[in-house]
């Protein structure tokens, strides 16, 4: 057997939900509730009936990575700057766009990757996995983990091929502000040696609650693959349509490595995701949704006195816990399972700098919601 | 860039492709032309409407995984001798089952791969992008590549754990007879050291043209791996919808490197392998099809002088090249595409035994499979 395999930490979100029962509140899972649109689904049965279920090519059908590569690429971007299809690969989920980057531009004899925490825990598993050097920059609790391009520059070592960003974030809901994220770009570019890629998870880039979307590294970096999917944006998880963008020397290594792991995505998969980006706004249309289940959550989280991160983007919300949990928040949101019915994540399954907080997903619906986050409240209350 | 991207040899296939025309005949491309059952699909969207498009679990609904575990156990196994669900782990196509099966079992710092030649290459493109060992074990071309038990057990070493089969195999055709396979697991049980495995490609199994299914080596050998789909038996070559079927351990192990390969497979299509495997023969439903195209083949090519071997099972044939291209199938693969406008695939596409033989796919409609094998007669008369 592969010993690396045995060496992936299991995960905490995974032994906690096996102790959740079905009457319980969940804020556990990373997942829309909402319904799909289902009016692409119907579009790509009617392509299917005429068409059949074909192989598409190894980085997808060409007119989607059009769609994708304009997606992507900058509004008023010169011909020269925008994205092209050889710069898209049609990837099965962002998991599998992840596993593609890192596998792709890390040599795992050499290089390490540096990864910004708190965050998906996955990152590092899959650097695991493969048997590639990965350490842990960890933003700064004291600030609510507000992203600082100094945490990344300092902690850069000479053979660090690789930044792992996620903006905006899970689990802190942050965007990295434009400003940090042009001094990564600039501190980057001055260092000596062969370049420092970014590999921006951008899974939660429609979800963002400022009056503009999030500043995009791509944009003003020019060594950045970015990761994403309709996943969260479209409530369309199980779709498993995601992609990967970026260089195309790097892409074309990243589409021979898909072709071995599992040939393509699923076709009907890129049809509806033809669909929607076909359509104006397609990608945004739940956008609206999730403004509003934030005012509730947050007027929810003032009426119960919780101090927690009012997130920026994605529908993730750090909270606070009691001093005598900084170090045990699984043992917080054990408790808060048992005595209160109601599902969270230890911040520790964000990395060491996320102990001491709870991540609650709000994405239930409004009633569960708000019943939730009082019965949270009432618990920190009578356990400070 | 990790250097064994760089390393997988180019495809020979692709190349001539590349100089394919749209009105060439094409017996190149390894995928049904039939269309698939829609109403399997109809079926997956009526689930979407009512359940929209969530994750499901890693390894594939819990359902679907009870039913590939049904269709793979022998017909009267004992209840202890039948798979269960935590045997199967539903994949995107069986080439990620291949995929995981090969990362999860083997410990690439010490143990090797042996694959039987001639055979689809990309089991060892992945053992060359995983860093691991492998050799090929060729059958011999003077018996029409007869499967051979004697030919593995000669050429296992002591650090073999792993043993690739393909039956029905592309691009021979050929399955594997009862009593070699029956002798090629004995000799294998009968090693000492930690088990040999079994990876036993079945994405062809229902393809067979005798009158009962290829003998099944699960059924007498604990240490098998199945990796199968739809995407042959059911024209759902665009599904993305396979398995890897075999001892619980591994499974798990494989659904481990799964997550962080891709999740899971597309909800949308295990809902549409439910409805086709919850239907009695729903897996065989094209097998008349295939046997009609079959004895098409066999009469063209009787009547065009056509040396081939016929095919037991799969929808190829191999054709012996006439003696001055016997080293060198891609030269006459070039020639009949440029003076018949016909595509087919060199042998040695699929490894060196393949040598001096043209692979053919008969799965073009009846006229254009007639025509094409007279245009083939005609040359292989004429280059004599």
């Amino acid at each position: 057997m592969n010993k690396r395999i045995a060496e992936i930490p299991p995960s905490l979100i995974r032994s906690l939900n096996a102790l959740k029962k079905p009457e319980d509140i969940d804020f556990g899972i990373g997942e829309p509730t909402i319904a799909p649109d289902l009016s692409a689904f119907e579009a790509a049965l009617e392509w299917t009936r005429a068409n059949g279920s074909p192989y598409s090519p190894n980085a997808g059908f060409l007119e989607l990575r059009r769609l994708i590569a304009g997606y992507l690429s900058p509004p008023a971007a010169a011909p020269g700057d925008a994205f092209s299809t050889d710069n898209v690969c049609v990837t099965v989920g962002s998991e599998e766009a992840l596993y593609l980057a890192i596998k792709s531009l890390i040599d795992p004899a050499a290089d390490e990757v540096l990864i910004v925490e708190p965050c998906y825990l996955a990152y590092a598993k899959i650097c695991v996995l493969e048997g590639i050097a990965h350490r842990m920059a960890p933003l700064d609790a004291g600030d609510g983990f507000l992203p600082r391009a100094s945490v990344i520059l300092e902690a850069i070592r000479p053979n660090t091929r690789l930044v792992l960003l996620n903006s905006p974030c899970n689990p802190t809901g942050r965007v990295w502000p434009a400003g940090e994220l042009e001094a990564l770009c600039v501190g980057l570019a001055a260092l000596p040696g062969p370049p420092v890629y970014i590999l921006a998870d951008d899974v939660y880039r429609e979800l963002y609650y400022g009056d503009t979307p999030p500043p995009s590294v791509s944009e003003i970096y020019p060594n950045t693959l970015i990761a994403g999917s309709l996943s969260k944006s479209n409530a369309l998880t199980g779709l498993r349509l995601g992609w990967l963008c970026g260089p195309a020397e790097v892409i074309a290594a990243a589409t021979k490595v898909h072709q071995f792991v599992n040939t393509s995505a699923t076709t009907f998969s890129q049809r509806v995701a033809m669909e929607l980006f076909g359509r104006e706004g397609g990608l945004k249309s739940q956008r609206q949704h999730y403004m509003e289940m934030r005012s509730v959550l947050l007027e929810a989280a003032r009426r119960g006195g919780i101090e927690l991160i009012e997130p920026e983007g994605a529908f993730y919300a750090l909270i606070r816990l009691p001093g005598k949990y900084a170090n045990n928040s699984m043992e917080a949101a054990e408790l808060i399972l048992r005595e209160c019915h109601v599902v969270t994540v230890p911040g520790l399954a964000f990395g060491g700098s996320g102990e001491g907080w709870l991540r609650i997903s709000w994405v239930l619906p409004e009633e569960q919601l708000e019943e939730g986050i009082s019965r949270i409240g009432r618990w920190l209350d009578e356990n400070r």
